[in-house]
């Protein structure tokens, strides 16, 4: 319903909805890439604990800086990382809003490569910042002569990458990102949310993040650590830039329990991340399967596939709902993304996908 | 430390560091304006397996419209109040980024009168809303006279009233509510962070709400229900106003944690807000000693008192601080605020006060 008129809301706001993947009670949820592994009862009741210590100084404000969870969080990284090189928030999205509160906003530009997460222009427009995108090539790659050429003529302040892109899956090479950054003017980010799924050989940014002071590297634990519920992306970069955020930070913006539970999680990470080796797996396996049904299936390093093409996508996708299955409508026309969910949801998801088809 | 000059910061941010209280280990904090009793073992215990439960679904998202927490701050909030006429947060200050987000922003203004919170010329900078302050009387209220003339005069989109007001504790009459109401053309926000805290006949915005459409009144779980660590802010208006706050806020904003933590104080309301009686009876206590002490003590509806004035204010601070308290170096110059703590804390301040100021 839109905002009636006697509302006084920004003129640029007018006739927007708010964001979010339509929502359908009791189906097989493959549509907002979650992990489909609840954590075990021994993770849980771990994380209730945790918070139960918490809880008992609740009266107090949290730790403005979450150092203990950013020291956890660089070690989770790796490469020589450290607490001051790594900051964290309420889910990436609010990393990403605050990427361009500090380096955005009026008179500054946001570049991306289209399709990629449409997350990105609410984020520039809830922060006034000039929104341009590139174009992905027929496979979902990025041509680096074009996206350079572009980069050059727009000078944009912010460029934002990623690697797995979403929707597409595709990741971006090392190559790419050391061209990228020798001709981008501002920061670049490589959005990394599905980083954990990627594919044997598939780089991650974070290689190359000493090399160049203005690289930030995104993550979140809502995907691999499936913890989508507990809300915590997190990012690295130069201790500087790190800085910079916390200038537009809002002071105390992660909960103490939040930090409790991240920590937690964190502490259990080789449990965790146990399933994402099955998820990978049956990723592969539903791509295959994809291929053989005669779809179009994009090379996905993610936890998701893009396959079409389709004449009335939106007709296949209602006889998915019709059979109990919820996937996405979303990325260029006549394609579909459905996540990888357990093997018996990526029964159903196959045998309805079969039905409807043919 | 400044962000060094090769960090593309926006210029406006240049030279800021990041908003926070200094802090001090190893003190007594009245200095935060926090709830000095700890939530007990048995609601401690009662968020852990509240969070327990929530843990066993952490890989799926939250709940985007938060329509259970939302129902349960309806009830608490009384005054005929519904899910769809609140709206909740990480905290009352991303209530109110989210306010300045929809009703503010580049070629907007928004209102205050000093001396104010603080952190609201943060939001106004961050979200690149125009800033203007008049200013309270000596005795700290707000002289409806000249307070109307600034309103016509600047028009503005956003008012930010606070009652009581952070740091001087002053209550708003809903006289002056009302009289503002009729004259703003935009939203008005009065901020009633503090509101548990207030006397006997001090009056509640949320009185007047059904009057005006254009109405916001906000609340906080940091200061009365002992949850500052937890993050929840909160805000009554109209369905509309709170359909604008949807169309900016990030997408599952609020975790599953913070939802079921939030959820479950409130459920404990009757025993954290009998810890606000006693909180009241020592603020009036504390109050009544600062003037048999011969100093300036500002009227106070909330949890904590400003007092003064003293020639070198930094001195006395520092002479609490060198005693183990600290307090808050805040309001206008000569003044400083200090929180209401237990009992046993009220009388390590007040004698420490007398050793520094004797």
């Amino acid at each position: 319903m839109p905002v009636p008129e006697w509302v006084p809301i920004r003129d640029d706001l007018r006739g927007y909805e708010p964001y979010g993947a339509p929502q359908i009670p009791d189906v097989i949820n493959l549509n907002v890439n979650e992990n489909p592994y609840a954590p075990s009862a021994e993770v849980a009741a771990d994380i209730a604990e945790a918070v139960r210590i918490a809880a008992g100084g609740l009266n107090r404000y949290p730790d403005r800086e979450a150092t203990a969870l950013r020291t956890a969080l660089a070690g989770y990284l790796g490469h020589g990382l450290t607490a001051d090189r790594v900051w964290a928030a309420n889910g990436s999205n609010e990393v990403m809003l605050q990427v361009l509160q500090a380096f955005g906003g009026p008179g500054r530009t946001a570049l991306s490569f289209a399709p990629t997460y449409s997350m990105y222009p609410e984020y520039a427009r809830d922060t006034h910042t000039r929104w341009v995108t590139g174009t992905r090539e027929e496979d979902f790659t990025i041509d680096l002569d074009r996206a350079l050429k572009l980069i050059e003529a727009e000078q944009p302040d912010v460029v934002l990458l990623t690697s797995p892109n979403n929707p597409t899956g595709t990741a971006l090479p090392l190559d790419a990102v050391r061209a990228v950054m020798e001709v981008a003017p501002g920061v670049v980010v490589v959005d990394e949310a599905y980083a954990e799924f990627r594919r044997a050989g598939t780089p991650t940014a974070l290689e190359v993040l000493d090399e160049f002071p203005r690289l930030l590297v995104s993550r979140t634990m809502s995907k691999a650590f499936a913890l989508a519920g507990g809300r915590l992306g997190y990012v690295a970069a130069d201790a500087a830039i790190i800085d910079a955020l916390r200038i537009v930070r809002l002071p105390y913006h992660l909960s103490a329990v939040t930090q409790a539970v991240a920590i937690t999680a964190l502490a259990h990470s080789d449990e965790l991340l146990a399933r994402v080796d099955e998820i990978r797996t049956s990723r592969d396996e539903l791509a295959a399967w994809l291929k053989d049904e005669g779809h179009e299936v994009a090379e996905s390093d993610a936890n998701f596939i893009l396959f079409g093409t389709f004449a009335d996508r939106h007709a296949i996708w209602q006889g998915l709902v019709d059979r109990g299955v919820l996937i996405r409508e979303t990325g260029p026309e006549g394609w579909l993304r459905v996540s990888v969910g357990t093997p018996a949801e990526n029964a159903v998801f196959r045998q309805s996908l079969q039905e409807v088809t043919r």
